[in-house]
């Protein structure tokens, strides 16, 4: 197996999209079951599509992303649109198309294999619904494009927002496993290997974290909000956030853990969003949390203030990828600000 | 992220043994810490070296593909070899030869990085130590090379042999979470997908499974039994192993589990041998179990037999792959022989 790095050089330089690579995976039916199989996340979906059942009747529905096209088919059961766009770039339109067709709903939804910029219709939608959503990744640029070419003035964009939150937080079990391992393994000094652990296992983002409530250091913050209606392509080259915790008990400040909510606006004035949070609160969700280990943890008191800000950086190469820039002190001082920089790539 | 099918396309044809791809990867610090982290493993070496250290005394020892370099440190600390070969082709060697001195161990082990065809030594060695040991992935070549060149008449291999293990088993959760999981998922009829998720979940070995006793569907039998001593570079190309099961109760028969049995013979004459048994009825190791799916799972009821072969071919291009063939039927039934060809490839 080759690693990260070596798969990294591999990629040709002529497509800086490396959109062969990024829809090549949505072609692959493990991607599609992980989403399938996150409950949290169908299930809400499918309660969007239920509580909005009255005020779809009769719309046009674009479900961008549709990959095997469960909200398509979510759309055509429980509602009744007048017809729903499913648009996937990748070779799984021809199996979505079979689903449709198995589920007796091909009078309803009609299947595109189309990027999001190649894709014709005879008429703007009502409603954009983007089910491949994977907010800080940026297949984001792609569907601002579908938005301001198909989506009807006053149309409704699903999710309507989505807020990144963070929470600074300890992580002793896996600092435990990665870095303090090599103090007395077997008897052993190995510490001579922990600039090695520091370079491999913490300059990176670990996803698929679960961070424990009970790890959480204070309550968490939202630092960054996107508004789907408004959020423009060059809005995407710098994001940034602030942050302001306090500590509410004593402890070892090892990272910050993020994760996103989503928010799926009524159809109906006045009704309820639709949330779907991935924070440690809730069930998890296939995308779980994001840990940004510090490059030292801090020991920490109740009453501390941790502030400081957060800088996505749009990849000037390689426009799907990012870099996360994370400023921070304790109780203000400065001469401890710390500036972790974290290449942003699943 | 690339699939696995565009990474080995990705592979130069120039090097059908991919050197770069496998010892870069055991340049990497994961897989060293993976290994280190295995206590099982870890100890077992640790166990080998102390019920021999009386034996050791003045012996020279080659610890090949010795990573950090653990068992040669094991061995000069727990033994008094008069010298140790740790020999690491990978560029880990320079951490190797730190943590060697950090130990006070550079006047015993003496680090070479080197590959196992390029090792030159003043003298043949008492003892062959593999510490990155993994039988059926083939770097066995390069071992049995540095033993028939390096390791004195008479002179010790551990492990010493190695088997490996099949049993019939049931899988119920991996078939249900993906192949049972298309026929009904919210209400849905996702059947057309199941031959796309054959292909794509049941094709492949399934590594890192671990296998509950209770799922063994009778008891384990060794299949094929590799002597390190005797083994020769042509019998790599083929080993070929028969079967015959009692099924015990009945089941769901999913598909057939293996491991490995690594033995590690005493050098006093009548002791008993290490044994690493990463088997089911063990602590897991890293090296967890490989589950092989049938393509349809098959009744079986008590006092079935479930008899067969299984051939190991190495591949004649990829020199480190191989592919596996089960062959096999129930109570002796011709016309249900069953014929799968697995990949065999982390
Ligand atoms: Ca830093
Ligand atoms: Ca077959």
């Amino acid at each position: 197996r080759k690693s990260t790095a070596e798969e990294e050089e591999d990629v040709s330089l002529e497509d800086p999209w490396q959109d062969e690579e990024y829809f090549g995976s949505y072609g692959t039916l493990r991607l599609h079951l992980e989403m399938l199989s996150d409950k949290s996340r169908t299930e809400a979906y499918r309660q969007v599509i239920l509580s909005n059942s009255a005020s779809l009747k009769n719309k046009v529905v674009m479900d961008l992303g549709c990959g095997t096209g469960i909200i398509s088919l979510f759309c055509a059961q429980l509602a009744q649109p007048s017809l729903v766009y499913a648009v996937e770039a990748s070779s799984m339109a021809d199996y979505t198309r079979q689903l449709v067709k198995q589920n007796g709903s091909e009078e309803v939804v009609s299947v595109l294999q189309a990027r999001a910029e190649e894709i014709e219709l005879p008429e703007r939608v009502d409603v954009l619904v983007l089910s491949g959503w994977e907010t800080f990744e940026f297949m984001v640029e792609s569907v601002l494009l579908a938005r301001d070419r198909w989506l009807r003035e006053g149309g409704v964009m699903w999710p309507s927002s989505a807020a990144l939150t963070l929470v600074p937080c300890q992580a002793h079990s896996y600092y435990d496993e990665k870095m303090a391992f090599w103090e007395r393994p077997y008897g052993l000094d190995f510490t001579p290997l922990q600039p090695l652990a520091q370079q491999e296992f913490f300059t990176k983002p670990k996803f698929s974290h679960l961070v424990e409530p009970a790890d959480c250091l204070s309550a968490p913050c939202d630092v960054i909000s996107l508004d789907m209606y408004t959020l423009q392509i060059k809005d995407l080259e710098e994001i940034k956030g602030q942050f302001q915790f306090c500590v509410e008990k004593p402890g070892v400040f090892h990272g910050f853990t993020t994760w996103f909510t989503a928010h799926f606006e009524s159809l109906e004035t006045g009704s309820p969003p639709v949330e779907l949070n991935t924070g440690p609160h809730f069930k998890p969700t296939h995308w779980k949390q994001t840990l940004f280990m510090l490059d030292n943890p801090v020991s920490v008191c109740a009453g501390d203030s941790i502030s400081g800000s957060i800088v996505l950086h749009r990849n000037p190469v390689w426009r799907r990828h990012m870099t996360i820039t994370l400023h921070w002190n304790v109780n203000g001082s400065t001469e401890e600000t710390e500036n972790c920089k974290f290449p942003m790539w699943r």
